[in-house]
């Protein structure tokens, strides 16, 4: 039988009382002991996931496929009504995707969708049963911003959190659903300018311009995500899922559109100019921990190439 | 004939000297001198209607009877351009719908538009050629969220004013058409928060997420709308219907949606999980004017019943 | 062979070592050295298009003809990526429409799309190949306010920028598409509020609708702007008309219904009320410099002619 994965890292005395309270729901069958890159832990009707692939969180391979499984075994899981995820990185919710195994993640992808296409893996997340929320500490760009603009709600710490499209400096579009989702929370203008100029967004501006829902400071963000978590899992399921389905049908892209993206993503990857732009980007330190603390500066000398 | 209804206790100080400059044509006929649960006050071609349906504004039968009379004679009345909802209780303006009186209220509704539906009445209202301002004092949640929603714009008091759309916690979808107007108000994210959470929600918060137009100080909103209101109704009305009719062909979502959120709502009411979220709220205090004072709170409880 | 024009009264300070950077490309073949209304400066990719109509950058004949010509040699000039719109006016950018030469400068926009419409003008720039930035120093309404919405990103100095769309103080409706454009960025109720209350606007509330990207003190406008454009400058040019093209798809409405809305602006202007509003506008002072810096003020007074 498996059981939650107990990490030890973890600050058992964020959860408190709650934690006491709903410490016999711990251990669940459903969520197996160890993902290689995310750390489980199960609390009630909400299950944690800290995202650790480290050196930088990339969305390469293993966390796609780590990905997957937890799709699947928390959809499954009848007593799950609440996802969060979180990172181990404070530096790193997810970077982005690994350009260097391109191939590889989507196959990873298509375990769950069927389609080699993390846009749509991360549609079905936005259309689960599950609610989702993000707890963004850190950098998301790319796949990165792509995948907490998947989940039902995300709130940024202040201090850390850093946002990103920039596929456009590489000659590309964004490919996981980002532009679907942008366009429809800000607008033509904000869109455009988030995509267009490849820059660093902090929470705040996030905030202002609808990319997250709330930005909020380091030392009130945890409990509060926290706490919103406990309180949606105590509401009825079904009523859960169709506000989600109501909402959906809205403001939810068709999957064309996902797909669309997708295949303008792989193209503009594979294209000569493209190439040569990610070449150039590694060459100055794309894809390490270190350089992209500044990746918007990166990116503006690609041109030099 | 009837006359205007003349509200002693109105602070008539309020309009100064353009209450005397109009004073002339605040008798009018079209508007019956008393309804129940409103208090009309009609200067030239602004109507104010003052929501007064004690003990704390629950939209029942009665209430729903004479938003359908106000509407009809105010449409009927050529003289009349804009129309001004506010709320004679400090604390409430509009609770919510009367949860043990559906049939009843939806009958009234019916009234207007031929279908028992307050959502099918608060989109007729949308599609009226009169504008709507909501000046929000106090409490507006469920289908009170869902009729400030309706009006074209909407002001509230920033120390005073509380939102929320919270059905889920009874397993519950709004079915006033407030789903529809928040996802295209504040986009994906924000309305799942709104709605999965059945938080309350302060002015300045409604304000950041575009569920209102603006918050304002006590001291300055009441003056801002009538303000507006006289500005409004000096344009020709053909231009304001106009506009109104190219919005609302973007922006009002279809009949059929309105109809369906309807449905789902009255379906959740009869569902035996809706009954007996329902009965342990009303155990708790719901729809008593001081237990929900803090709603957010007593809705967190449910689980136990 | 023409050459840019040399405008010496430009801040060339402003440039820096940017400016002598680019200084080899500064000459180019491409732009005319002058346009009656427009004063143009090439640096690169960029080229920075300063609106200059004396005596208050009236929307007539001349701009609308000096436009269609820029926007026809930009789109033609493969060197160039980015377009910069300012104005040389401090107090307006473009403050709207001759509403004495309609016919006339809809003439003037029918020679790039066939059609007697600046709705279908500035539909084509939201299109265009071209990354459009507005800098926003002064007063836009009207079809000033259409013309930056048309842009692709704008951003407005806060201590000068005054933003309306006040056609319905004359009966009439928005006709260039900034209907379109409002309802998308600010939803319902905020369009309806701009549009029905002809106000004004300044840059931070106009930001907080999201009628603009951001606003900014004006230390800081010029250089942001300007690298901004050099920034996306830089990025390859597939990359950023695709990103265009996938954001118009669900953003930019439909042409249809920019056309509709410009013939309704026409009728609305040949109509008995609107050209008697007119009239009494012009009388008090419209479409004169000095009048119009408190137009708002201006137009609450025509119900008495």
């Amino acid at each position: 039988m498996r059981t939650l994965s107990v990490d030890d890292t973890f600050d058992h005395g964020d959860f408190g009382p709650l934690h006491k309270l709903l410490g016999s729901e711990v251990a669940s069958p459903e969520i197996p002991k160890v993902f290689e890159t995310l750390k489980m832990r199960k609390e009630g009707a909400v299950l944690f996931a800290d995202i650790a692939a480290p050196p930088m969180n990339l969305l390469g391979p293993a966390l796609a496929r780590d990905l997957v499984s937890l799709i699947q075994q928390a959809e499954a899981d009848i007593a799950l009504k609440v996802l969060v995820f979180r990172s181990t990185d404070p530096d790193y919710f997810i970077s982005h995707v690994d350009v260097t195994k391109i191939e590889e993640y989507r196959q990873e992808a298509a375990k769950l969708t069927g389609e080699a296409s993390i846009a749509l893996l991360f549609r079905h997340l936005s259309a689960s049963r599950l609610v989702t929320i993000a707890q963004i500490e850190g950098r998301v760009r790319a796949a990165g911003s792509e995948f907490v603009l998947a989940c039902d709600m995300r709130f940024a710490e202040r201090e850390s959190a850093i946002f990103a499209q920039p596929e456009p400096a590489f000659g590309m579009t964004p490919g996981g659903g980002g532009l679907q989702h942008l366009v429809r929370l800000m607008g033509r203008a904000r869109a455009l300018e988030v995509m267009l100029s490849a820059q660093d967004f902090d929470a705040d501006l996030a905030e202002k311009y609808g990319w997250i829902n709330r930005a909020m400071p380091a030392n009130t963000l945890g409990d509060f995500v926290r706490s919103l978590a406990y309180r949606i899992a105590k509401f009825p399921e079904a009523g859960l899922v169709a506000v989600k389905d109501r909402v959906n049908a809205i403001a939810l892209a068709p999957i064309e559109d996902f797909r669309r993206d997708s295949d303008l993503f792989g193209e503009g990857a594979r294209d000569p100019e493209g190439q040569s732009r990610i070449q150039a980007a590694l060459e100055r330190g794309f894809q390490t921990r270190h350089a992209e603390m500044d990746l918007a500066g990166l990116l503006a000398d690609l041109n030099g190439h």
